[in-house]
């Protein structure tokens, strides 16, 4: 009997050229594949959610496959992480910077992307001293002054709601409608350290990275609040700000 | 007129074959000696505090070298790192794994391995759930169980002060004496984190990693404190414990 399974997925996409299956390069949607093809031994062949750029990382990614394997369900995660790090050493440990953490049966019209009413990413940006060890993981930007956290959140909440985001997607993007509902846009700051945490129903090519880069500088005083408001109305992506680089980027959650 | 320069040396060891120059192979010695050559515009060695394995981490490597060069010593790190990051992009951060954190003119008799009079490092060690955004930056291990720390606290006390570390080696050391001192050994646990924090003269090879495997093994009961005792009395390898993985250990600090 052929099974659909819902997988949630983490990844580092420090070492992966995004999501999507690409010949000869190493990819989360190839790799996958190639590791659940040889736990399952069936061609397994998964959709994602959606795809994620080079660098992009992952809390909770979903995707959905078929399969007849006898196995089951609840063994696959396990069984995929232990083949995705090439097994583990009796004393190391040795981890991949994949990993299953959950899989269940679903409906078979279930499908990751298409069943998808909405995402949230985190974006995680830091204005102070350089961390090597976090390079990979949030976007370090030199703030020459001190942030304007109320001043960011004016913009956030101009930005909330449905509205034409043209203005916030960049040039290659393949989605028709630039009409996007923003459920909810946080801000938390810590320190050095501003998450943007992003709802919304759908999102635009580099929207997200468009969003952080436009709030920072909103931050640093290079663009005001209303201004924000003038990029919407206009749909003129140069009245928006830079695209934050890839690295500060997690997909944390996709709500069904 | 020569300059002799003390650099200080921050490195995400992942992606190096450790720190000794190899041909054909990344190693941090290699990449700062090139990169140094670069920018002073002259054949450029350096000598490190000593060597750290693949995998292993510095906040705070030494290093001094010789130039005849007219850069200010205080423009060095900056015009490395920037060398080193390939330069930056107007909007993204592009930062290398490896970062000179200061530099300074000092005596020219002064060497960073001979003049150094101890060292300490830190082990990073963690027995909650896998994350794999840290997987490369500290030990994961299955606790299957509470961790004893006091028991830990008990077995590093006997091994600070100075003892015959043979126990404490592995099998390729070219170190002549094992007879090392012991400053300090501090045992941190926050959450499901250990840290230990060790200060010595000097370090046999393999041996931080080899106390915190053995510590750990203290802390999941698999031996006991008095167990350290007899390790150190009687010089067997096998009475001490598992060799840690490269990734939970950090070179902190050098002293002169």
């Amino acid at each position: 009997m052929v099974k659909n399974v819902l997988i949630k997925i983490a990844y580092d996409g420090t070492l992966f050229h995004g999501w999507q299956r690409q010949p000869q390069k190493r990819t989360v949607q190839g790799t996958l594949e190639e590791t659940l093809s040889y736990v399952l031994s069936e061609d397994i062949k998964i959709e994602g959610s959606g795809r994620t750029d080079a660098g992009v990382h992952a809390l909770g990614q979903m995707a959905t496959f078929q399969t007849k394997s006898g196995i089951p369900v609840s063994k696959i995660p396990l069984a995929v992480n232990h083949a995705l790090a090439g097994g583990r050493t009796p004393v190391g440990s040795k981890i991949s910077d994949a990993m299953i953490l959950d899989a269940e049966e679903v409906p078979m019209d279930f499908h990751a992307r298409f069943s998808a009413k909405g995402k949230t990413y985190r974006y995680v940006a830091d204005f102070g001293k350089v961390d090597i060890f976090k390079r990979n993981y949030r976007y370090f930007f030199d703030a020459k002054s001190n942030i304007d956290i109320s001043e960011i959140k004016r913009a956030a909440d101009i930005l909330k709601g449905e509205h034409d985001f043209s203005a916030f997607r960049n040039a290659d993007d393949e989605e028709r409608s630039p009409n996007k509902k923003i459920f909810d846009l946080q801000i938390k700051n810590e320190g050095s350290t501003i998450i943007f945490e992003v709802s919304g129903d759908g999102f635009l090519y580099n929207m997200v990275r468009i969003i952080a880069g436009t709030l920072i500088e909103v931050g640093v005083g290079r663009r005001k609040a209303e201004d924000v408001k003038t990029a919407l109305a206009t749909g003129d992506r140069s009245l928006a700000g830079h695209t934050a680089p890839a690295c500060g980027l997690y997909l944390k959650e996709v709500y069904y």
